[in-house]
């Protein structure tokens, strides 16, 4: 298969995305909601264009993301949404999270979007929903020379377990309904 | 410079996405809208992973954008649309636009977005705003044997143009306003 890829940068936490990619498919098959991947951006360099195929990219590079993972639309709602997997045990570190990817999803919220963080623990099996605000005090603590990672326990607190079916393996949408919308932070 | 684009595939109808690119840069630094142009996908079949430098993209493939080209918040709504520019004065084929775009902007409305296409007839110097509605009685005519292409009039008679201000060359964000949020079709 010509197609197959080798692309281990695509591959990199590759689970918790593709249950994600899953998860956001049957909610648009069963008409809960439209979310997907945004594409990762690449900057393309060169492309040949063979006669009577399609054309080839010959050089390209990864771009850094200037938004998030995930976005779409749920009952009405803009949902925007980052995902991070790690295999600690303990922890989550921030290294991997960007400044502008921070900055867009405070957009997010202050013009009325939902946004927040899907996080698992790989080891531990367990992926939660962390909102925004408790995120933000970690990140501006780390800025002031705080720590550079998460503790599981500080997410445990703050965040909400999300549920697993075997449908919908990252079941968010249950977890958006009741922090979010009936819970009122979003009115 | 090395990373000075090759890249016609890209550049087709660049005037319109450059100028709506520049539009929503200017939307996000008045902190009016947090609008994007969602990544061209690529499928990447081979990466080269220099020691000390970033990774390079060695072969790879234009996909077929599943969505459409711009989303993202405006005062709560969820705003999703599709650009399309032609050289054309009479009309604008039906040809590069793909059903499951449609499909998805079906959905964006079904489920309490605001979605439609920006429309320019380069020649004439004219934006249009289409809703959806509209053009989908000439996408549905067209499956039925209808014409491959929307006249010129149409569009003027069911779209609305988009003013050109020199800080937003397509100020589409006050065609929203009047139409969709101001105008009723949303509520
Ligand atoms: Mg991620
Ligand atoms: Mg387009």
């Amino acid at each position: 298969n010509k197609h197959q890829t080798k692309d281990a940068h695509a591959n990199r936490g590759m689970t918790l995305e593709k249950d994600i990619n899953e998860t956001n498919h049957y909610y648009l098959e069963s008409e809960q909601a439209v979310i997907h991947k945004k594409p990762t951006p690449v900057q393309v360099v060169n492309v040949d264009y063979p006669k009577r195929s399609a054309a080839v990219i010959k050089e390209a590079y990864y771009q850094k993301p200037s938004t998030t993972d995930f976005n779409g639309l749920y009952r009405g709602y803009h949902i925007d949404f980052e995902a991070k997997e790690t295999k600690n045990k303990q922890s989550i570190p921030l290294s991997n999270i960007h400044d502008h990817q921070v900055e867009h999803m405070k957009r997010i919220d202050k013009h009325g979007g939902i946004t927040f963080f899907i996080i698992r623990f790989s080891k531990m099996e367990t992926t939660y929903l962390l909102p925004l605000q408790p995120f933000l005090k970690m990140w501006e603590a780390q800025q002031n020379g705080g720590r550079k990672s998460i503790p599981h326990d500080y997410i445990a607190e703050n965040g909400y377990v999300i549920p697993f079916r075997l449908q919908a393996k990252v079941d968010y949408l249950k977890v958006v309904d009741d922090v979010f919308i009936n819970g009122g932070e979003i009115t």
